[in-house]
């Protein structure tokens, strides 16, 4: 296992490579010299500069493209804290290894690689109102799990997740880490009145319990978090430490990645919001961490079907970086 | 030709087809059986809907999508209301043909045909500032272009277009159609501000010229419009009489279908607007048609790029709405 403590994390946090900024560089001229008014393919121009800079390219590929996708069982499901019952997380990977889920039809798509690990579905972490989550070998298991999950070779990744319940966990890291209580509670899957009390009354009992640990960014991760939440924040500094470029999902996989900017203000330079959901809490996570997202469809399904969706993005920032013709190739006249 | 005077698309637009709700039904009812919970997939979920109503069928399908650019030449482009000369539309056209522009790169990733029409470039429509910009002949030649160009059998349509000079033309028409004077300019390709200044002028002499005719939405197209436009409106008017769904592009491509709405308020029923583009006044003129965009990305390109890169979320709507399992199918639990 690559982490046996949690100061290896920060420690790989406090030394993080920013990529290639002479890539960038040179597709921000190639944008420029393209048969188009400069600027005017908007946010698929600061695509294709961006992937160039994570993949040292200037004209970068998405051959190889990884949608890693992490399921994982919650204590605090037995609260009440979902319209549905814990044991859908099962189904739902048995959905996904049978090809029936949503993710599987966005990865082919996509033409993306899909990858599902189911994390001790059959232990879930502790009810974090009354426990610690996990224990930090228990976090850093799920970490690793997430860390070696991410191809060497891909051009891409994509993160989701599936846990019945884990809205609660992310709306409770968001509290502990950002602050503002139970406002960042949502409807999830769908819940009633009475449920969304019920989200919001166990966050307040979580920050209560665990107000001692609120400063420590990765005890927050271990003792109120889930092993999907761990798994993820593996993965997303796995690419890092590769310089693999990242699309995040909603709500969930946002929070996971919390955590990290905590240790490091650049942590998620190499990542973009794949998608705003349409559960409450997502818009106000992507401002706090200033990401601007990609799609605003009002989806709120996890299984990383906003960063899915997202690929075809970018796919289409790279058809036209790497496809136009300049203004010389195709003999148009430049500006006045 | 279809259409030997103004009074024919009036004609056609008092007598729509509404599409069929029964296959909307149905698609709706498939979507609550799918493994998710109902709505999760937001905007995705509305667009599968909306392309079953008009197509007919409870699982769409795009196998033959239809990208149609058209192309002109404007009178009021000698006023300098462009950052580029008048030639780079006949430029541009030819680099259309030989698939160097942004469009072919983005029409063959979304796997869809495009066809590029270029309509009497070598002959402007005249300054209408102190003219009719066409008059109603060559209006409807170019209409019955449109109407003429879309495929019989295609199941989804998207419109664009090309023509230096042509966001001037379309804040013209929305300031003749909707009110608001001068605040539908915007910097187009990148004018400077004298040339927004330029612009303004252009709008408000226009208005003055025309104002006897503001009061019909026909004669407002024909005296204050451009061809590309005129076929865009054709081409729409001619997929809602074949009950064929239609993506819209920018400013431009919205404009030209605004006389439509004029003439019946259901006119863009069958079409969903791709995107809204960083053209100042398109924000504008979708609220006042009350169409939600598909995508907000800042691109301010033409060419049909805004709507073609739209056709992936079509795409990604059909793969989920036609390829996912149900919950009987899966054996996953639904809600308590």
């Amino acid at each position: 296992m690559q982490f046996s403590k949690l100061d290896d994390i920060s420690a790989l946090c406090r030394n993080l490579p920013c990529g290639h900024p002479n890539a960038a560089e040179a597709a921000g001229r190639r944008q420029q010299a393209l048969t188009k008014p400069p600027g005017s393919l908007g946010r698929l121009e600061e695509l294709a500069t961006w992937l160039a800079r994570w993949q040292g390219r200037e004209r970068p590929r998405l051959d190889r493209v990884a949608i890693n996708v992490f399921a994982s069982s919650h204590g605090i499901a037995a609260r009440g804290v979902s319209a549905y019952p814990a044991e859908v997380t099962a189904q739902m990977v048995a959905n996904f290894s049978r090809g029936g889920a949503a993710i599987n039809q966005i990865a082919r798509l996509a033409g993306a690689e899909l990858k599902v690990e189911a994390i001790e579905l059959d232990r879930p972490t502790r009810d974090f109102t009354m426990a610690a989550a996990m224990d930090a070998d228990e976090f850093l298991r799920a970490f690793d799990i997430g860390f070696r999950s991410v191809p060497e070779d891909c051009d891409l990744l994509a993160v989701g997740e599936m846990g019945i319940g884990n809205t609660t966990v992310a709306a409770t890291l968001c509290a502990a880490l950002v602050g503002g209580a139970a406002r960042w509670a949502g409807r999830g899957t769908g819940v009633d009145d009475e449920g969304l009390a019920r989200k919001r009354g166990t966050i307040l009992a979580a920050l209560e319990f665990h107000r001692d640990i609120l400063g420590d960014p990765l005890l927050v991760a271990v003792r109120m978090g889930g092993r999907e939440l761990a798994a993820i924040a593996g993965s997303v500094l796995a690419a890092r430490s590769r310089s693999i470029p990242v699309l995040l999902d909603g709500f969930v996989a946002t929070a996971a990645v919390l955590p990290l900017t905590r240790l490091s203000a650049s942590a998620l330079d190499h990542c973009r919001a794949g998608h705003v959901s349409a559960e409450a809490g997502h818009r106000m996570l992507l401002q706090e961490l200033k990401l601007e997202p990609l799609l605003d469809l009002g989806m709120r399904l996890g299984e990383a079907s906003g960063a899915g969706t997202a690929i075809l993005l970018l796919r289409t920032a790279l058809a036209c970086h790497n496809g136009m013709a300049t203004f010389t190739e195709a003999g148009v006249s430049d500006r006045a």
